[in-house]
């Protein structure tokens, strides 16, 4: 199994609509809640494993592409003087496929319209996120 | 042992004071030379393992943080249609600590910036990067 990881520093954590993916609906506010992400005709459904605000949310991957089925997310936050530091892990990935380096980068970017969303009022949600490469 | 790994495409590979950190010093044209970034006081140090232009670079950390001395830092390169495509590595980190995760965002970061470069003629090399946590 290997593992992405990633790490940046907000001030709290809400509005998924607003960093990841516009089209995104469900129930992410409970435990066994799923939420599903669309991107265009594709999407992800996750069911929400744990849930403990301003600390902790893992998720794990119930619908989606074939190399993410059974994969948990995770983002651990913790409080660092004016800073909220959140540790992001995508986990239990099978094999280091050429998918998980253009998922890795691409979790950096939507942490970072994470951040920005939070800091600034304005994230960069698909469908208008920074494209990668020719897979997209 | 623990990977870093991304992905993005871009059209070459040149000019590291564009993308990574604007005080970069030695000799990166030849297997066995030895590279110095400078990033404010700190830096790190890489020996250049292997060299094939348009296909691999493989260098190896001789000289900074102590959880990046002996690990390797590789870009795969390969053409796909009017794309270049880089995987990275970052490989052989001895354990997933915290460190690793601010890492891995921060190759994000600089691999959009060498993109940039590229693609438009201006990167965000350091000291002109994103910055995304307390940690700088």
């Amino acid at each position: 199994m290997v593992d992405i990881l990633h790490k940046v520093g907000i001030t709290t954590l809400e509005g998924l609509c607003g960093w990841w993916t516009t089209d995104t609906q469900g129930e992410a506010g409970k435990v066994g809640g799923v939420i599903q992400f669309r991107f265009g005709a594709g999407g992800i459904d996750m069911k929400v494993l744990e849930l403990d605000p301003a600390k902790r949310v893992l998720w794990q991957v119930v619908d989606g592409p074939q190399e993410w089925i059974g994969t948990k997310v995770g983002f651990d936050l913790k409080q660092e003087g004016d800073w909220t530091i959140i540790l992001f892990k995508h986990q239990g990935w099978k094999e280091p496929v050429e998918f998980m380096h253009h998922c890795s980068t691409k979790w950096a970017v939507f942490l970072l319209s994470l951040k920005s969303l939070l800091e600034t009022g304005k994230g960069a949600a698909a469908p208008n996120e920074i494209k990668l490469d020719s897979w997209e």
